[in-house]
């Protein structure tokens, strides 16, 4: 078996820390026990220094032998396939994770990642889009409170689903957006209770601690 | 073969018509000659009236027999596996289609989406809005313009990473987004030209103008 290979950037200021997106991609093979190696590009210049591997200039990537990608949400389909801890096996199963997989990234981060970047700015002047995002994302998580309600994880077994969409209630938590949704936030909570994301996570923090 | 049936809305105002995203689903299946029927939910009410089916009432959903999807990125990975029209069937090219199958929902539409909101409500007031997403997209679209002036289509032959990617443009387009990205705009011109955009665009118009 290829070694996998997870690419991150060598520092980060303490603020992203324990968010950058490589911490996907550890806790996935964290849950899986895959075996992977970190490698790193530099956070100076990270803009152009490594556009011929990722071309917005962005981590993680992944290094699977000859297979190589980036974008989290597409290296986490990719390692889904190599383990039924990360997806079930049977079509239906399969689908149903690669639908909450696609709704974390393109229905709830489409609305949570621009009302983060209001709340990360402060008070910008602007009312209009304070009011605007922030009714997205309240319109979003209403609907995904009775789902979370319902059951442990979004596809009866753990999933790649569930580390995406963790992740992206876990940066809406941040900002405290998730104090009216007790089943969002209880999820969220269950689900960085396991093992493989405190590993994850601890390692990141360590990594990136350890070059300041 | 279970029928394929794509569910959209029987009915929207003129303004969404052509964008409405069930266009992604017709034109996947018509480019890999995948027979599919049309199934409609009611525009009115359409926040509540298919909760059960999928869970932020939005559109489209797709049935293949038992398998079940919503999110328009999921139905087209799923779709992509039926047909190497679609996808390229070698371990390389799958992975190449899905980085940028997830870097149209992910990288491009988190960015453009927010930033055709702030045009589409046109003068809100806001300042510090307008100008940072201005700022976001155009980073985005300078870091496509070298990808796309290089080849025909993102990964060597077209796929549904085409699919997304040129539906993702093609919203920035609408609000003269390209205007400095001639690579860009040249990859939508030539991908909305091929006969299964076109007849899913027609017949996408047809089936709303038939419920004025």
């Amino acid at each position: 078996m290829s070694e996998l290979i997870i690419w991150t950037l060598d520092w980060v200021p303490e603020g992203p820390r324990g968010f950058v997106r490589d911490m996907r991609l550890r806790w996935a093979c964290e849950e899986a026990g895959l075996p992977y190696a970190i490698r790193t590009v530099a956070f100076e210049d990270r803009a152009t220094n490594h556009l011929a591997r990722q071309p917005f200039g962005q981590v993680p990537f992944l290094n699977d032998g000859d297979v190589k990608l980036f974008e989290s949400g597409a290296c986490l389909i990719h390692l889904a396939r190599k383990s039924d801890r990360l997806m079930p096996r049977d079509p239906v199963g399969e689908a149903n994770t690669l639908q909450w997989t696609i709704a974390a990234l393109n229905s709830i981060e489409m609305a949570s990642v621009p009302w983060s970047l209001f709340k990360f700015f402060g008070d910008t002047g602007d009312t209009w889009g304070p009011k605007f995002f922030d009714g997205w994302v309240n319109t979003r998580l209403t609907h995904m409170e009775p789902v979370l309600a319902k059951g442990e994880w979004l596809v009866g077994s753990f999933s790649i689903a569930d580390i995406l969409m963790t992740d992206a209630l876990r940066l809406v938590d941040r900002f405290d957006g998730l104090a009216d949704y007790p089943a969002c936030r209880a999820y969220v909570a269950h689900a960085t209770a396991r093992p493989a994301f405190e590993k994850a996570y601890a390692d990141q923090m360590a990594h990136f601690a350890a070059a300041d």
